[in-house]
């Protein structure tokens, strides 16, 4: 186990009814003129943002807003919310959406107390150190960004995804939870978030750190969870036990503490950034096309911590760790397919990705050698590439 | 799912050579005169002591100490450590130890910030909202007070256990944890230690809460972690990565992540405080004892979650609840058996134990209807600690 340092100072709120708390811990929070950040429309139209703009009334919390937030959040509605923030005295951000409403707030609160500009932070050129505080209403379990001190936000010269992982700085100082939220969400939408949290845990799952059982252990026991409750959200959308169970896990996929004492991945994750910059696809989709691609280049070269994860996760019982590895992709992409995930990039609606121009974005953002469980260059990454054909 | 709140701002510092952040720590917890709370001599005898307050020399902090805790604390050296808090204007408490140091840290940060008798917070006379904030350099992983926000002090006016549970005012603001500390443990408070981990995860474990798989595949985790983990440290007490493992499940086991969402029962536990102030054992090994009466008497009361953990920590295959709840419990007892700790009163030491009085010590603090899992009386509790017998 390698020493860490482990902090995560946010509050959970969770349950029925959480948005109405905004208020409460608005103020609990210190922030009295916040900015409300959000999507395109789906929470002013189920009149969630009422409720939280009706708490925050209540408390006597002054307010600004900044709506339209999408997908792969973008840095022009960045630049709008610091302008906002600076000219106004707002003094903190809450964020209603998923993790773009969430790491778009993250963003504007490291920019709006620094004088330069705010992708300094992220370009590791200024550390971050100071932001304004940061609470949230969570729609979407997925991207894990409620718990998190990270932020990924898609630069538009260049349209090149960037995160910036922070210790605490970016942490939540609240975070309210309520299931019933994600009652609505599209069954595609659903089932990608589960992508993503699985693959939350799964980059750091995948280590060469040795003796970590404890935390093996952990991240075995969510995975297990999630896919026990995954059926039963895709089928019956407002049952709120497992929404709740789903929801929770997402939160405890990416608050750290999987990754407590290990050496980390993130390989997939840096390559589907490129896949969703450049071909606009969901983030978890593509996850689901990747992961399963990285993963059968490992069982060929470095299968022993994939072996375990098939035996530990579905049961393969083979005692060789190759076949024990091929075993387990199998399940884990019959497990996405039987969400109605993608698991190749033709089933992910793109029949002829220009596989040199990601590879080549891969590593002119990421460097010519990336990896944590195994090192690669260009020519592993385009074969993991070929490997999701 | 039930609804929560859960926040463990917590900062660990885990790894060789953490107590040498204690001043760097300290004083980012905005502490300038601290009082050293620690035990019995063990910490002063190994150098432990002289590293700290080297440490909080090197960044200015004055100290005050306090040393002689004993196991099982108790409250003339919390109304001692009061004292010198208010005499000498100390900001903040440094426990150097095990649960103990702890605990009896905790109980002086509110006494020291209130003007009646610190009790009152015990008795539940008065709401605990204030304390001077506390750290600690952990040398015995077991009570999990390095995260959680409770303290269980001994009033010596009839030697009652009470114990103490709040949301965050006595969660620690930093804990040090360097695995080595803990090489010198002798095997029966190492394997003692390992017990109070478990138990701390069962009592949340066993509850009636339906639909919290993620809970339930997280403390699954964390208990399998311990049971793989435990028999290396006592074979190899000097082995940094199985005690590594061993103190960072004993920090989950009862940071409360295990707890969230959920009713909890808590009955063991206040079975062996009654064991533990009565005959003076070790609170690890009682818990080794009465823990395994609970679930046998549950076992035929009310057996699904016994059966439950049988089956998948121990790979119990039956379809019978009973069964497979009498299967999980015969290996609990032979892994504690493996570990060197009594399953019995007779192998505790105690071979006439006054059960009458144990009941009554229990009900009269306790009231007359206790747990959570299933609701006990006298008749019921007495029933428990003959089958320990």
């Amino acid at each position: 186990m390698e020493n860490f340092t482990y902090c995560t100072p946010t509050k959970y709120v969770f349950g029925r009814g959480a948005e109405n708390e905004s208020g409460k811990e608005t103020l609990n929070a210190g922030m009295k003129t916040v900015l409300l950040v959000y999507g395109q429309g789906s929470a002013e139209k189920s009149g969630l943002l009422d409720r939280v703009r009706k708490s925050l009334n209540e408390y006597g919390i002054a307010m600004f807003e900044l709506g339209g937030v999408k997908p792969n959040p973008e840095d022009d509605l960045v630049y709008a919310g610091i302008k906002i923030c600076k000219e106004n005295g707002v003094d903190g951000l809450l964020a209603v959406g998923g993790g773009s409403a969430i790491d778009t707030a993250k963003a504007i609160a490291l920019g709006a107390v620094y004088d330069g500009d705010f992708w300094d932070f992220f370009s590791g050129r200024t550390k971050a150190e100071e932001a304004l505080p940061i609470g949230c209403v969570l729609t979407i379990p997925a991207a894990g960004s409620e718990g998190s001190g990270n932020s990924v936000i898609t630069k538009k010269d260049g349209m090149i995804k960037i995160s910036l992982r922070t210790d605490y700085v970016l942490r939540p100082k609240f975070a309210l939870l309520n299931p019933e939220l994600t009652f609505s969400l599209p069954p595609y939408q659903t089932a990608s978030g589960i992508a993503d949290m699985m693959a939350h845990i799964m980059e750091r799952y995948f280590t060469t750190t040795p003796d970590v059982e404890i935390t093996d252990r952990v991240s075995e026991g969510i995975l297990k969870a999630i896919i026990e409750e995954a059926p039963k959200v895709m089928s019956n959308p407002d049952d709120y036990e497992s929404r709740a169970n789903i929801m929770w896990s997402g939160t405890l996929a990416h608050n750290g503490i999987c990754g407590t004492g290990r050496k980390e991945d993130w390989t997939s994750h840096a390559m589907e950034h490129e896949i969703s910059a450049v071909y606009g696809v969901t983030h978890g989709a593509g996850l689901a096309v990747v992961f399963p691609a990285w993963m059968t280049y490992m069982a060929e070269k470095q299968p022993s911590k994939i072996a375990q994860f098939g035996r530990r996760i579905f049961g393969v019982e083979s005692h060789d760790d190759k076949v024990a590895a091929e075993e387990g992709i199998s399940c884990l992409k019959a497990f996405f397919g039987s969400i109605g995930l993608p698991v190749t990039f033709s089933e992910l609606g793109i029949d002829n990705p220009d596989l040199p121009l990601l590879v080549e974005r891969l590593h002119k953002t990421k460097g010519d050698v990336i990896g944590g469980y195994r090192q690669l260059t260009a020519e592993d990454t385009i074969e993991i590439y070929r490997l999701a054909l």
